[in-house]
């Protein structure tokens, strides 16, 4: 298919692949969605519970201020776009979610700083000196605004992005960092990442927001493409505020699931700004380069850390195949070939789908997970009992990767080897964003591809596709 | 040999395999100090480097205050107390470590917050708001006045000394940490820890210091025993400051290996008190406890963390097997074997110094390890050697485990079934330390066993030690 146009039975061949595969992320987008409705409300305080062990049980109530925002914003964004979310019980649950974020989240109200995490009924417990709660809170707001229509949801998130770009562009001592002589002055790549995000948000059908905000999200797309380094050979997680390269581990990182994840973020920028030379550029660095470096040549799957350099990540968890890294990858692959119409693009977002949807072996899963529900559901388990389930641990879980099609929602943290290593759902990075996030915008954009006319035209592809043939 | 005495015979053979281990600790204890010699020191700046690669190679030049502090004593106490390693270079390279500590290590001299992290010259990068940099810092001084008598030493550690404890039992705030309404008052139980390891440090063969904190080492102790929870059936590594269960993961947090090494803390403390009901409680709860729940029964090893009600931990690398709680559990079962003549502990010691040391298989390590060299020498690598060697990153380290029988010093992170996960022998946690301690002080304690006219009484065995067998 990459050699030109594609003959007439390869694009009906095709049209069934794509068709199949809408349908696939369609029913996973619905148990998903059923899973955190099922088993992360809290109705006494409001708010979502996101510690939630294999089969939805809550193993600590705590409240990760992130996971709230980002949790408002997936149902908002769910109500908004799909009729079939279109349930007063998925609003009902946002608008709760909101108003604890508008009671709890700030820690010295009126004060903007918010809590990284908060005890269930809103008590800070833990306070990060970065931005991140505060995007989150603001991604939630806007979108609990377009849903519900209520202004002063809308009020709290233009206040909030003010303040994040005051600490971004202007003054970050609000954030609380200590000015350390020996402390490198570095960008991660997650700011400005973070920061166009929010411009696409606040921006989206809203020409006033839009305008004051084009400025800004042209200097976070600036800002990210200042982490592609050496040569256009690596894209590096931190560099200096002058994008130079920074010395040591924190200079190397590599992170191709978060590179992969800036790559679509800057893409919807191209859209905007309708700017192909760009567009053919982001995908040379942020998804062909980051795949060919980061998927595991042994086991498949993304590394989760990697050293320019080749030196061993000091992260232990560098080899490990989280699931996040594999939902952005799913969508940069499905909207760069939306985009560009290049079939390398295509068949990239094939391999990691069915990476991510692959059961090694699906034997005696319910007998498994039967085992385990037995065990978890003792408080505290006799000690016969704990011997057991860590005996069995690994092995009830044998054959499964991130799908759990017993009890729904993926398992987060695979072994390098593809094994899963957490049992748990949801914890205090993991709730219910960047899986459904992916199923939906899968689903939205294969359906629009099999709404098109003919499929999206095939050029000739550029010298970085033809080095992923 | 737990029925009773052992036979005449039994008796020999025992004495041969505690002479064939202590040899076998002494080589190893040469190799790894050789290691750590020709690689680690900063000829320049002083102090040392520890982020190592696997042939020694530097691959991050930050200087990480605990790993300072802990090799600066390391290296007085081993030229102190071995007559093999009472050599200049040895003790010159503390001094210079020492000086780099007395120079850079606190953020705003005179205050006597120590920063967490330092550039290669000395400059602060990161401070953590605890008490664990000027704890090292104490040691080392300590040791540096023991190793060269110089008195500036001695008034150092015992001027951080009392800081550290203001901080502990009279007022935190000087370690800034802010006041949430949400977080709970918890005790790590590293804090007695450390404390009762300086009031031991401090108190060597010192009557005035000892005499000083002598009611702090019994504080520290009945802190530490505070952690034993639920009648005795889990030890916590965060317990309330009144000793009580904490709600959630943070509560029902387990560390096999650092309750390991609070039990060889606490048996010290039990010969200092001469306290042999205490001590049978410490083998009982922080040696036989921790062993039997924390021991991997399908592949070996210590998990590094666990949850008290079989939760899956949400720490990532929760099921990895890391060097240093092997190396506290050699320490702990040879010194409990030694204190009661258990000779349960002492089997206990075997599998796991045996589990330690086990090579899996030695094929084509040479071959696979001038791979690495070679790879690692490339700066930065060619494309085509870095996919290479990400394909043969696992299997050039086939077969080892913890030992490196071509480079020295040991592997610090295995994955759950015992593979090399991590090919750095040093890094922001692993430097010149837990690896030394433990053979320095087994090579002395299987000396001591050995020097006894008649191996050690066996007394009827206990219950919790039944248990055991």
């Amino acid at each position: 298919m990459s050699k030109g146009l594609p003959a007439r039975q390869d694009m009906e061949k095709e049209r069934e692949t794509l068709q199949a595969w809408k349908e696939r992320v369609g029913q996973e987008l619905d148990r998903v969605v059923a899973f955190w409705m099922e088993h992360s409300h809290d109705q006494e305080h409001g708010g979502f519970f996101t510690c939630l062990g294999r089969e939805g049980r809550v193993y600590d109530d705590l409240k990760y201020v992130w996971l709230q925002g980002r949790q408002v914003w997936m149902y908002c964004r769910l109500y908004r776009t799909f009729e079939r979310f279109r349930h007063a019980q998925l609003l009902d649950a946002a608008k709760a979610g909101g108003e604890f974020l508008l009671r709890y989240a700030r820690v010295a109200p009126p004060g903007k700083k918010c809590a990284f995490v908060l005890t269930r009924d809103g008590r800070p417990v833990k306070v990060q000196r970065t931005i991140f709660s505060e995007c989150f809170y603001t991604m939630a707001m806007n979108e609990l605004w377009r849903a519900t229509g209520e202004v002063r949801y809308q009020t709290e998130a233009v206040e909030m992005m003010d303040q994040i770009v005051h600490w971004v562009q202007e003054d970050a001592s609000g954030l609380g960092r200590p000015q350390l002589q020996g402390a490198p002055a570095a960008e991660p790549m997650a700011v400005p990442m973070m920061l166009l995000n929010l411009v696409e948000q606040l921006g989206e059908a809203d020409e006033e927001l839009a305008g004051k905000y084009a400025e800004l999200g042209d200097w976070c797309a600036r800002r990210i493409l200042q982490h592609v380094q050496r040569d256009g050979q690596a894209v590096l997680e931190n560099v200096s505020e002058g994008g130079k390269e920074l010395p040591g581990c924190l200079g190397r990182q590599q992170n191709p699931g978060h590179t992969l994840e800036a790559g679509w973020f800057l893409l919807r920028h191209c859209i905007r700004k309708g700017d192909p030379e760009l567009r053919a550029h982001v995908i040379d660095k942020f998804l062909l380069l980051p795949f060919h470096s980061g998927w595991d040549p042994d086991h498949g799957g993304l590394f989760y850390f990697q050293d320019a350099d080749n030196f061993c990540p000091t992260q232990l968890e560098w080899a490990m195949k989280l699931w996040w890294p594999h939902s952005e990858a799913m969508i940069a692959f499905l909207m760069g070939y939306s985009d560009s119409g290049d079939p390398v693009l295509l068949r990239l977002f094939y391999q990691v789908a069915e990476y991510t949807f692959r059961q090694m072996e699906s034997r005696s899963v319910t007998q498994a997970g039967a085992q385990w529900r037995d065990l978890s559901s003792l408080q505290p388990p006799p000690p016969v009992f704990k011997l057991f389930s860590r005996l069995s641990l690994p092995s009830i879980l044998l054959g499964l990767q991130f799908r759990d099609p017993e009890y729904g929602e993926w398992f987060g943290y695979l072994s390098r080897e593809g094994k899963v290593a957490l049992s748990i759902k949801g914890g205090p990075f993991k709730g219910c964003f960047h899986v459904p996030r992916c199923l939906a915008m899968c689903e939205e954009m294969l359906g629009a591809l099999l709404s098109r006319p003919a499929p999206a035209p095939s050029p000739a592809p550029t010298p970085a596709c033809r080095g992923a043939e």
